[in-house]
């Protein structure tokens, strides 16, 4: 973790920060990124994800030593033994750490001093559409809200336009509002 | 977690299942859920997701003595601390996590025994939409490939019917496929 430091405000490292910006303007090629994760079932609604290496910046990442291990289930009133988050609340947790990194990293360039974010988001969901009780009734979520909370010295409409800006370059927000194309396979092991 | 046994094919308790979407047939309202998620900023790109209550079945769930932490964060070359994977690792695993809940249930009910599953997900990303360097280049994923291996003694048709209707009724496929309405506030605080 980074200090807050005159080299880091906000605890972002600014000269590397302009320097990444730079260098993908230079060659945009670098900016290719590929994420991967892996998953094994466990029994019922319990699984654990495994997410370590990843292609960016031209060659294949190899600074994690050890991978994260990240435990899906369902709660007793879903059926799951809660050995984790559900799948949709781990939904709400990447989109909100998703606008931190967006929120922080441009204040930093923009010159604004965060000092302290919170986040609370929810999101509906009608269990019919995932019981597969009506055709009428999507699976996801109907509607998600976000309430951030941000104490900062600059002016309201600093944080307003920051906050603007970084639902619109917030790769999960666009991920939730926007349809993704899904490739899938089963196969047989 | 429950045992492999026969009253919980696949570590899931058939009969409950069974319970629970006759009852929310009965009365639909029961399907009504709200997740949350509580988001604080650390420092840089780190911030910490803590997820405990949410509403469902008419009422608040109170099942969960302590909250799970969730640790959001972006490898050095993102310029982050690497405290956990980064908002698009997140969204993978959320995806992966969601694909077996389905898969798992739907096959327990349809009387498929399965002996292992894996998933390995990856998507591709363009940094520069998240940098602001382009506007013709989206800030999230641009594509999606999920590659399920099941292991099960059901026919190959079996398994291909029930992994389509996995994906049908899986909420976060749901939410990456198609558009989710945001609703978002920042509140100086």
């Amino acid at each position: 973790m980074m200090e807050h430091t005159e080299k880091a405000p906000n605890g972002v490292d600014l000269e590397a920060l302009i320097g990444t910006v730079a260098a993908v303007k230079a060659a945009p090629s670098l900016a290719r990124f590929r994420f991967r994760v892996h998953n094994r079932w466990v029994a019922g609604a319990h699984s654990k994800t495994t997410i370590q290496g990843f292609y960016g910046t031209g060659k294949e990442d190899a600074s994690r030593k050890n991978p994260f291990v990240l435990e899906g289930d369902e709660p007793p009133v879903l059926l799951g033994g809660d050995a984790g988050p559900n799948a949709v609340e781990a939904v709400l947790h990447a989109l909100a750490s998703c606008l931190v990194v967006g929120f922080v990293y441009n204040a930093t360039v923009r010159g604004i001093g965060v000092d302290s974010m919170e986040l609370d988001l929810e999101g509906d969901l009608d269990l019919q559409g995932f019981l597969g009780l009506s055709k009428n009734v999507r699976p996801g979520y109907e509607g998600i809200r976000v309430i951030c909370r941000v104490k900062s010295s600059a002016t309201d409409e600093a944080l307003q336009d920051l906050w603007a800006y970084s639902q619109e370059i917030s790769p999960v927000m666009d991920i939730v509002r926007n349809p993704v194309p899904v490739f899938s396979e089963l196969k047989k092991a």
